[in-house]
């Protein structure tokens, strides 16, 4: 019996052409980040159990991909529950603050991290949905000034720009800004996360969907109405320092790309503090990434405060809307030597390894000789120029 | 309590410096392999149990990092081998199978693949042994003759000698060789590829080591003795169809790259069906790489014969025996802007901005005033040039 051939469920294999596509995006945005000052580090895709199940990782943990002990520690009959000592990391934000209280001695202050990397989560399986994709986050870890929100959104910007993308805004709003209305909607701190998981759920169902979901969740109608009517306040009626903060980053940085305050906008984890945003365009619908502070998520790790801020590029959601437009990435020429007698394969290969020139494609190949022109054909296909060998 | 910062047991994770390092280290492969006809495609690092279980794995199987199954699928009292669906990859040669049986109609062919990517092995952690490490795999598929074998070798060695590499020799043998030694030594061909597995031991644990095992797998002393004599023939004393390729690859590879028969050359892999190969040198023990030919390892997936080949790179390794190197891979100009005051908040920005130099990494710190000089001391440490907006 043969085996089966299909990746795992969910997942899915990548082909050349797209292949090349993901890596001309990630140079981009490495390249632009990396001239920012952010740098580049890695933790590994595993991480124990007890630190992914003791995050914040809300709806992530109900999807976590969790490894089984393995020799003495897997005995039979264990109860379910302590079955795995390993899991698969569903973000790369929670590793992050692992990795910077481990080696913070050796890294500088403020740190700006560049990740990139797989995530993995046992979503239902549903088209442009995987269970393995790619993340690409900058952090800057260490900085209580805006000059992080400003250079992260700025940075960010920068490298959308150069990905193609002109037609975008840049959305930001204050989770001290979305406390406030709360409160003064006289609704309670104490479900201020849960309040806001609600109020990020407007795309999918709808204003009349939020305002039945903030019902069940014993908020009277009077106090919802409140809380929505505030929701359309203009920025400059606000006069907190959250809100003159909000103001500065917006004065500086719409010197450079267009940002708009967005007093709807929430996002979905529960870990932002201060400054929320999202790059957001007529072109498609959702984000193209999106992020914001969390200046006591690290406090699960060491006892001082560290600020931080961080934004999340959506790297597959770039490849595929540019798998749309088709762009041309293959600027090289490529060049085919074919030898059919077994006797040209030596001149073959020295003429290939003569070919030093970097922008130039080279490869040698065989044929017989009553398939040469099939062969010629189907190379030429591919965009090769043909060489035959036995006839130079 | 706070959390455990520590990375998980055989895990690593990687300071910016080596990260650094690393992916200089994938550009310089990543383009010889483009520039020499090669493009790179991804599996997921996920695979059905089956998948992996079922594979020509040997002692990897006992390595492998199962994945718990989830929701309904889970329930109490499973016995122990029915509790996963899925597994990490151990290697990227199976993944690859898997693949090209999966998409060779989307495929070129010959295909000439590379793969770049993490695998994981449940090993007893040891120093520079990790749980989680990169592979870098070239693979032609589709492909019977040795122009395969010389595009692998003469590709993987312009890799090696851009990497700073060039004390190298390359290795050569061929299992058709050693099956012709096994058998002429009047041992059963039943067991070949088991004492191939004892032959390829001979670094660990010597030849009277080899003895003692291939003695418990009962060959008989004479045999024994026979068989360790051929291994020292001569190239030239073969006559074999097996001899002649590996002269002829030795004959045109030896033209651009050092490249020697090595008769007790085995590789430990099972799969191997012809010419097998490794980079050594005398400036470290072990080898930098190694592969061979597979031409029936992809019969597993589809029922007609695809003959391949492969080579892969030792990334950890080379990239290890690089940091001892210290070899300075840092060229670019660091420019930092700094400022005190936050009414120079905005300057700072726009001077940064205007930075579009890409040879030139440009950053934006605030200080506090009394604490300036310290900031600037650190910066420098850093390699920052670092100019103060406050006094412009």
């Amino acid at each position: 019996m043969k085996l089966r051939t299909m990746p795992a469920k969910g997942t899915r294999d990548i082909l050349p052409n797209e292949m090349q596509l993901r890596n001309y995006v990630l140079n981009i945005i490495k390249e632009t980040y990396n001239k920012r000052g952010f740098t580049q580090i890695q933790t590994p895709s595993i991480e124990d159990i007890d630190l992914l199940t003791n995050s914040n990782g809300g709806e992530n943990l109900k999807m976590l991909f969790k490894i089984l002990k393995r020799g003495e520690k897997l005995k039979d009959n264990l109860p379910v529950d302590a079955l795995a000592d390993l899991g698969l990391r569903f973000d790369l934000t929670l590793p992050l603050s692992r990795y910077y209280a481990n080696n913070r001695n050796d890294l500088p202050s403020p740190f700006k991290a560049i990740q990139i990397g797989n995530v993995w989560r046992a979503e239902r399986p549903q088209k442009g949905r995987y269970r393995q994709f790619m993340q690409c986050d900058v952090d800057i870890i260490g900085e209580a000034s805006i000059v992080s929100e400003i250079e992260l959104l700025t940075t960010v910007a920068e490298a959308i720009t150069k990905l193609g993308f002109t037609n975008f805004t840049l959305k930001i709003n204050d989770r001290r800004l979305l406390k406030d209305m709360v409160l003064s909607s006289d609704i309670s701190e104490e479900i201020f996360t849960s309040v806001c998981i609600t109020l990020d759920k407007v795309d999918k169902i709808g204003i009349e969907g939020v305002k039945k979901e903030l019902q069940s969740k014993n908020i009277s109608d009077e106090n919802i109405e409140k809380l929505i009517s505030k929701m359309d306040a203009p920025l400059e009626s606000l006069k907190s320092d959250a809100a003159k903060e909000i103001k500065q980053i917006i004065d500086i940085v719409s010197k450079h790309y267009p940002i708009e305050f967005d007093a709807t906008l929430v996002r979905g984890m529960g870990y932002y503090t201060g400054a929320i945003f999202e790059i957001q365009s007529d072109e498609f619908k959702g984000s193209l990434g999106g992020g914001g502070r969390y200046d006591t998520l690290l406090n699960k790790f060491q006892n001082d405060v560290v600020p931080a801020v961080g934004f999340s590029i959506g790297f597959e959601r770039i490849v595929d809307l540019l798998m749309e437009k088709n762009i041309n990435i293959n600027t090289k020429k490529k060049l085919a030597y074919i030898y059919c007698d077994d006797t040209f394969l030596e001149k073959a290969i020295n003429l290939s390894r003569n070919e030093e020139n970097d922008d130039k494609i080279v490869s040698v190949f065989t044929a017989k000789r009553n398939k040469l022109g099939k062969k010629i054909n189907r190379l030429e296909k591919e965009g090769f120029e043909v060489i035959v060998v036995d006839n130079l």
